[in-house]
């Protein structure tokens, strides 16, 4: 996005305008001169990496006359910068200690969200997560124990002091699983279905975004700014890889674009490395990249017994995997 | 490419301005205004597809006082627009028929590349295609039959009175490829490998570069400048199919790219079907939709018995096959 | 898509075997001999091309002990191999004449729709395209001008005796726009919006699906496979461009998934050049291109007056291009 | 890479062996059964993320008769596993700490280098980096001082006690790089430029093999084979961005690959947040990210004064930012 540009005066000396743009950590590139400039000034327009320059300093180069930027296609996304975020009794943001939001893939039965609950809040989590309803690429795969899992993991997280994320596919359902969530969850297929965006941001409660498998990081903000102009309380960004043309991972982690929203744009980030790796043997090092990058928490995928999951066993920790790894981030404390 | 801003009076209205860009086929995003400008001035930035808009007519844009435009990148390749290229005796471009270039995968043994010539020859085609040197991705491949297969490869062209386009991977090997080739060719894996580009452009012959597997539009016409500015006389542009995340062809043949470097750029461009799809019964219509698109010519792998290729026999068309298209794009005469 | 494996005696020469595969147009690997098999024999594994091999002829290569092949995940899809769809009164397939389906990007006002109408009936078009609702990245960009506007298309298409296509993003507005289209299109957004694919199938109509920006061939088939279970009565798959690492031009128009959709599959395919490339310019090529490759019709969009259209203007065409491009291609007869 | 198949008995009961699969981590697929097999056994196919698994515990699976699995295409490559490697007089890999490599873009001057040379000892830099030539898009851009710099860059090296690790482009410079260079360093436009790979590897030197802009993982580790079957003494794996449809950053940083090669494959990896964000903002995350991801050493550029740099500047890190980093990462005390 090349949302700055720069009119130089004719007498300017380009090369010096250059050396201080670079200093500023910009490239520019000049346009124009020969055929289409009246009055001999030269436009320079600097390229996409250069979205937090501050005009003020901009202005103060010598010869430079003029400065132009675009204004924000998502002043509420904005807005957010540096808001801390409370899922249930816990809170995201600020110095708080990372947020660990796991659970199964899908909540199967009534025992089995009960175990993991147990399994959750014993290894520091604060979120329970679990699929009533599961995206599914074939029609004929499981696709959640539906309306009746809902009340089962809202029990379970209550029983163990956890908040709720679950995610909500249609909007007929939005009610119901606004009703059993601390934390609505949209998924990566549906983060440009818009007519479930308006829906969802009209419950004016927290939203968990995923990034589409495609989507930009600029797409990716504006799906935020359709939550948050339908009302919408706040939105937290969940990284969970996107597609690339290399199949050795599931999807292609892009901590870049968390070290983006959290560091440049402010904005509360997590990552989900289960669905990001699909490989449980990565999920702990993407793990601890990922809280190094800045992200404020993780969504994991664990499962009581993931040789008995009915989806995505793979990529489920087990409870002595789930520790080790909530020991080596400082979520536990040492046995 | 943000490659033209606009200088828009204050006192002008936006709106018929961008009224009378719409009108011209581009799209207008206008920046700035609050804080950075003193003169009031607005700035208008044309998004990507603009590159052929004529300076002129939005010079006369009323409001607009200045129209800034960057150079071309590549002054060399803009020249070749619509020159017609010798390969041999074959002429690729102008209202000649397209160009077929066909042969093996790989120059096997002298007696298969007679029998491939005299097949190509027998099918309509101009130009006699074949790997003497190989490039493959395990070093424990079979990588051509080396030097002597460029012997080999001249004569059955000679005897069959055919062009000879073969590619060169190294440096080393420039001289000996150049003296059999009429049409040098540099394969996907090398086309920003500069030191190559240098050493084949020096030796002043046409040059058939096909484009990076992830190389964009603009990568790729800068590697035909990098082959222009070394000596080379002309460029053929290759498209053999771009890395995308979906494998249900061997790579995705772009040729959307082959209409805007013939049709906007006005360069000669042929397509490698038997590459860009990887499975022989898509070679047909991919073919068709390539000359379609405006491709001048194609390169087409075949084989005498692709049961026993050494390499990439599911994508090589049998003779039967090869006449079939031949005489469907015109370029036989139906028996 | 490794789909088929190939048990292979402990006495045969693997080397005739993969000889007589290659002969079939499959490459085969071979697996395993040391540690893990008892047995002594040996597993084939054919690659990813090799998706339409019969099964018979496998089993006479002499060696061959077994074959095993996956079933197919997608059965009601593969039951609309080569069976023609009625849309409105246009049959699409079979020996058809290519269907052209074309319309502005947004219905805007009744006026506009019914010169539109007027205008595609006189180039050939049978069926009108025309967006009611919209989907946009940003929510305050214009979204359509909504329910009173599926009227306006109605109307303007019965005056002209045409077909309607267009779009539904909402499960809650489904029943409207099955009333007023004779074919629903499902937007490449909502193509794994399986919410919506559920209550559009279960409206029993035929059914536009766009593939999604990043699905692969086999996820686009399975969408379909979604609508087909929910009851759709048949599918008419649109490419319309994939996303690259390129953006030369707006998306990545994928005609090879077109010729294995059409040629392989047997299915019926249209293509929408329009947003495929997002350049007027390279509409007509791209669209020769399409027919070529084999799709059955065109989804095109068309404007009275592109400069004041509120989206997508640059790559809408005009009544004299469209009118050009039909009798290009034999649509209409040359004045 | 469906690299194993199991045999599986016709009485068996197949619910049980995906059971044990799950268990083991792994996906399978069950095959065949209908037509094609006449002994009644079935085949199930383990999915991509399988590769870790070992066969004696899946032939123990009740019901499995055998198990073939394919055997590695690169078995010098694995041969590395856990092997440490020394740069110069510093050593990568083991219990060390993480090995910084640091230096400018571009070697500009005898005086610069030197001045880069002492800000990297001064911050914990163990190996000083600096291009000689430089490979660019455009044939007009600076491309290196050339032999020269390579003295430039050893002698400035030597005064300060760093080891070598330089970038050669031609197979005529190999000579020259390789006396100047501990580390032989092939760039991304390279990894598959067979001829150069072949070159390089004869000089009996460790290699940086950076990973190609559209390698897959798989491509990149037989890269390296090529560099070891032609004699190369070991290898690091550079991980520096992969191209993706999202230009927010300049390349996208692929971390999974990163724990992948280093926790699955055991090799020696670094990474280079410079060319993989091209952001100086995000260095300092993107670092601790590849550290905690697994990475084993760090390839950065700086630059005494960026705003002069004549290359890469905006992602160059000043010494004070670099210090900052290496104290952070622990390289150095904290003053």
């Amino acid at each position: 996005m090349a949302g700055i540009v720069l009119e130089v005066g004719a007498d300017a000396d380009l090369g010096l305008v250059h050396n201080a743009l670079r200093g500023c950590g910009v490239w520019g590139r000049t346009l124009g001169g020969a055929l289409g400039s009246h009055s001999g000034a030269r436009v320079v327009v600097l390229e996409g990496h250069s979205k937090e320059v501050n005009l003020g300093v901009l202005l103060d180069i010598p010869g430079v006359l003029n400065v132009y930027r675009g204004s924000s296609p998502h002043p509420k996304v904005d807005e957010l910068r540096n808001r801390n975020i409370w899922v249930g009794s816990a809170l995201i943001g600020g110095d708080e200690t990372p947020l660990l939001m796991a659970g199964p893939c899908s909540v199967e039965s009534e025992e089995q969200i009960h175990q993991c609950a147990a399994m959750v809040k014993r290894c520091g989590g604060r979120v329970l997560r679990g699929g009533a309803f599961k995206p599914r690429t074939s029609p004929y795969a499981f696709s959640g124990a539906g309306k009746e899992a809902l009340g089962w993991l809202r029990d379970a997280a209550l029983a163990h002091d956890l908040g709720v994320v679950t995610e909500v596919m249609s909007e007929r359902e939005v009610d119901s699983v606004a009703r059993a969530a601390d934390l609505i969850q949209v998924g990566s297929r549906n983060m440009q279905n818009f007519a479930l965006l308006g829906a969802v941001g009209a419950q004016k409660k927290p939203v968990l975004l995923k990034r589409g498998m495609a989507a930009s990081v600029e797409e990716w903000l504006l799906a935020g700014e359709h939550l948050l102009a339908a009302g919408c309380s706040s939105v937290i960004f969940c990284e969970r890889g996107i597609r690339s043309f290399d199949d050795t991972t599931r999807n292609l982690l892009d901590l870049s674009a968390v070290a983006l929203l959290r560091h440049v744009h402010g904005l509360r980030v997590v990552v989900d490395p289960s669905h990001g790796t699909g490989r449980r043997d990565l999920i702990a090092p993407m793990s601890k990249a990922a809280l190094a990058a800045g992200a404020d928490g993780l969504l994991l995928e664990v499962h009581v017994n993931p040789a008995e999951a009915v989806s995505d066993g793979p990529q489920a920790l087990r409870e002595s995997e789930l520790e080790n790894l909530s020991q080596d981030l400082g979520l536990l404390l040492p046995t």
